[in-house]
């Protein structure tokens, strides 16, 4: 019972937490995926950074079944040497397994080949890398690439989620584009939705483009 | 233990239901509300209309200390009737006597006295009466005077709640104004933020500003 409680505590605690300013985008981000991502499911970091969510996805594919995925994908080798590292600090072997780190733009997201299984997430935590070179960041163009391959390649039930920093030189740029995509997507087949904080004009927004 | 996981659920099945396009707006603001409110607090809701959020805000200040109080405003009679006449059909006599409707435009929220108890919530639902005039809306001017008023009455760790309606004549401006608000307030004492659908762009959105 007190799994259940942890569980259902988990969102809940998260988003109480965003509204009321005492938790960071990504701590939403990770719960809402728990909601959609189940063990043996394959699933894509469109940006891998240091691997924080990496590794937030191994452990929600991960189980006895051995048959989940997570594709990490990042252009700067750096941010896929730090992925491989805190992984490997934080995964079992068995774990590491499943898990295949790609040197390639996330706007070459759909040349992935998910061993037919279909994607249930791709998520991208856009900007730069945390402690690496600040003017390399992600870009608008490269980004709503991604994000259309994204929805070419996301089975229904499935979920493409991004957190924005608008902060950045490119960021509001990047905004802009991340919630053109979203605002465009057809309302038959797609849920879009905008976690935002009105008076930090500067924080992380999330938003989440859930298929139906 | 249930009971736990009930109230655990409540917010994570609307947040996730929001996400997901399966919950009202309503849904999310009532599930917020619980984790603000409690038992012989005192409440306003601003905007009766049906009286649907009146009830719900009378169910979270009534208890055994008979303390709780809500105030319920609406500068239309007819609102205000219809709002009495659900709450009968729903309250016991004890909780009905938590209740006191003021015939009232919502902007002269200040003028409440609330018998020196700190205002905990204001809640807003703003557009038009459902199954009403719809050519009778809420205005820009007002709310924005309203919402002023209720900065002003809430105590800290209170929450001002807005559903913002985009789909009626005034509702584009009304959404700015309460934007426009929210973004204005300062973060060191408050923590304002935004739900909204990005593909359905007449679905009402969600502002709630929570003072620390």
């Amino acid at each position: 019972m007190s799994d259940v409680v942890n569980f259902l505590g988990g969102l809940e605690d998260q988003m109480v937490g965003y509204i009321f300013g005492r938790r960071r985008a990504t701590d939403v981000a990770h719960s809402v995926w728990k909601h959609v991502v189940r063990e043996g499911d394959t699933v894509v970091d469109a940006t891998c950074g240091n691997g924080h969510d990496t590794l937030a996805l191994v452990k929600l594919v991960a189980g006895e079944s051995g048959r989940g995925r997570v594709y990490g994908m990042d252009i700067q080798e750096d941010a896929l040497r730090s992925t491989s590292c805190f992984l490997g600090q934080s995964l079992s072997t068995q774990e590491m397994e499943l898990v295949k780190l790609l040197p390639m733009c996330h706007s070459k997201l759909a040349e992935i080949d998910p061993d037919d299984a279909s994607v249930r997430l791709v998520a991208f935590n856009l900007g730069y890398l945390p402690g690496g070179d600040k003017a390399i960041t992600t870009k608008s163009e490269t980004t709503r690439l991604a994000l259309e391959a994204a929805g070419s390649i996301i089975e229904p039930g499935g979920l493409i989620s991004t957190v924005v920093y608008v902060g950045h030189p490119n960021g509001r740029e990047e905004f802009e584009t991340v919630q053109a995509f979203a605002s465009g997507l057809s309302t038959e087949n797609w849920v879009c939705c905008k976690l935002q904080m009105l008076n930090r004009p500067l924080a992380p927004v999330l938003i989440f483009m859930f298929k139906r």
